[in-house]
């Protein structure tokens, strides 16, 4: 195969980096973003996959922001290589009783959950139309299906950026591009939960929290399946967690 | 019962205006809201329902400005009566290939399905919740349950306010507040019908399209519900009507 | 209108016979069944529907049985009058480990809470599609849209039937036939919680069950809707339930 | 890796023959299994699957038999080895109008698609819920989540065994059990399409038709999967076919 980019929007957390990881281990150049304030992370990330022998680039950019998308994707095309896979990773979990929700964080969780996600997809699309190829994936999780108390903002934004999947991927397949939805379905093993849940943290040790980079496996399998047999959704959870 | 209001966002079209008239006719005082430039249209509507022996008050303010909706709901319960029902009825239909779809566009509809709607269910929580009791309705589309293709900013915004309405019944609820929400999955009875498509239009002779009173009567229908047997979601669809 | 039956199947619990109730009020000619043995409640309902001014014939049948319900189907017709509405009413729910799961329970819970309601489908569509009209309720349960741990047998038949109702519904729509199926997402105020679950009973008293009277009002405003706009499906729930 | 069995249960058509050689492959001792009167078919594919190095154990027998079935998980136990992996893949598409459909039709359907797959869970846990360990892999349908005209009897089974499928996913996940459930929303290259729908078979040459060795690579991923981040459905389909 000739050279291929592969973007991971939010390579910030845990996820997003193991995804970069693992598509840069098949030859991808990985393009991993996050917005400029913490370059120095991402820098140390593209660093460990040089390490590990694949190839990444760090990218500085606000995932709101139409022209630093337009510029991003421009670049990736012009300096990189052609855009193979897109993944969209950016989360925004919040619970406010809805008197206590502001318009402020109601719309920044929006703007960062779901707006970046059609700016993400949207950009994807017009270089992979062209070619009649790629695969474009969307992380979401139990709030893209179902809503709760405190959760309007979240779960509204979830549930948008499953709708818009929903109709990329009714537009896109037809045109030769795979795009997929995954609905991570409980907590993950980040240094978020660790701090913040210590109780649910524990269950580490019975493998009662999501890998990232077995969530990464996950993603790698949907970019590997054949045209003939593409999916669109699949949830993933503990084996010990509820299920939705 | 002493006097209540029943609020309407979206007084505008058929819809909005058939729920008014249906709630005005059991004796609430009606607070139908359009965008300012519309205002004459809303008190020919006010006039109507004051000749049926109604009452009906006319209010300019745009749904997605948060001042404007705080004062809106400030004014009701000063000057007109406790607000014992509100009324999301506010939609923006469009559809555009993906490559096509500006931000501007994809922003404003959800500004004007998603968030305005999240305005006034916070704002009819606020004054809801101390008394507890009310109820809140959302009006939904094919588009809130399933994305398609061109579909992405509509089925957004539409998956979103569902993630609202499902989230506030979830909260309010046990509050004694009755939020529910419509699937209206066909066509309405509409001038926009009427001009835009007019084979479709032609159906209205064999009642293929929804009648405004007819769905005003459903809403009129959950609002009567007793709280041992609430409603949380149910879908209106012409008889000849493919299911979404 | 000239005389109309309403047949009820699965009567015998307090969510039918208040439907029977309900629409008996309303002038229809009620056909209220059970299993012979349970035939002299059954006529006690009869007689309580008689005294309320009502008209109520009750038909000891199993309605697993084709032959019996084939028979019961031609006798309402010739006997009684046209078939007005048809509602599938009859439950059974079971809750066992999946490895003490009997092929038998499996298969009983199927019969008569799937099959059945198959029967009462196809025999009310062959009577109610040359007329072009009629209506098809059918009752379901949290478990038509969620499976639970040892629930595979009542969710899997509950999950058929609901499968069965849609179908129904596309298929008879088009031809005049309203089909509905509810969601009862709570626990009816019946002698079987008073007995089984005196805590959740207890919640009686702050509308915490489900009454069947307010249940059989919704059946009647989905007989009532205007072929303009038809409800396939609605949910049921007390406003301190915790929804599914 | 000790011996393990994988039981197919349906290995008549297409895919099972596909999921059987796929685990072969990987030292699996598959397990086929139909009705007696294929056995020639059962033994020439447990030939072709030596041929390839695997080893396959044909079985006859008939999956709604409960005899038949709790004596090929003893025999399997005892002459083959440990049951791993357990596929359930019968199914039984059919359509009529429902004043067509008989109740020996709409039974056998039911038996078939879900019956026997109820027994196939049922037999499977009770091996391996003493384990702590398996995969039980069920095969859905289009039919699994929305009913259609005709499609009673076909989308009742299959809405039944998606059922079955969560409730053992609910109840056996916390017992180390992997439960999956897919959805096959495609026609698939195989005989039975090729006679009966040329045109649609004409797809193939575009990867408009499912191939049998793609679903059984999604199969193997599946049972693949750590249990920290299982999968209970995936859907899949062509890249070209219309999203259910």
């Amino acid at each position: 195969m000739s050279k291929q980019s592969c973007l991971v929007i939010g390579a910030g957390d845990a996820t997003g980096g193991a995804i970069a990881k693992r598509f840069a281990r098949e030859g991808f150049e990985t393009c991993i973003v996050r917005r400029e304030r913490h370059l120095d992370d991402l820098k140390a990330l593209a660093a460990e996959i040089g390490e590990d022998g694949g190839s990444a680039h760090a990218f500085g950019a606000d995932a709101r922001e139409e022209d630093q998308m337009v510029e991003l994707f421009a670049k990736i095309e012009k300096d990189v290589a052609p855009l193979g896979v897109a993944v969209f990773n950016i989360g925004g979990n919040v619970n406010f009783p809805i008197t206590e929700m502001t318009s402020r964080v109601y719309r920044k969780v929006w703007e960062m959950s779901c707006f970046a996600g059609f700016l993400t997809g949207r950009e994807a699309a017009k270089v992979m139309i062209p070619r009649g190829k790629g695969t474009i994936l969307f992380t979401g999780a139990t709030a893209s299906i179902r809503g709760g108390a405190g959760y309007s903002a979240f779960a509204g934004a979830k549930h948008g950026l499953r709708a818009l999947a929903q109709s990329l991927a009714r537009e896109l397949g037809p045109q030769g591009i795979h795009v997929a939805h995954t609905i991570i379905d409980g907590a993950i093993d980040t240094q978020f939960i660790a701090e913040r849940f210590p109780e649910r943290y524990a269950l580490r040790e019975q493998d009662g929290l999501l890998h990232p980079s077995e969530i990464a496996e996950n993603y790698w399998h949907l970019h590997c399946q054949e045209r003939n047999a593409w999916t669109f959704e699949m949830d993933l959870r503990p084996w010990m967690e509820k299920m939705a």
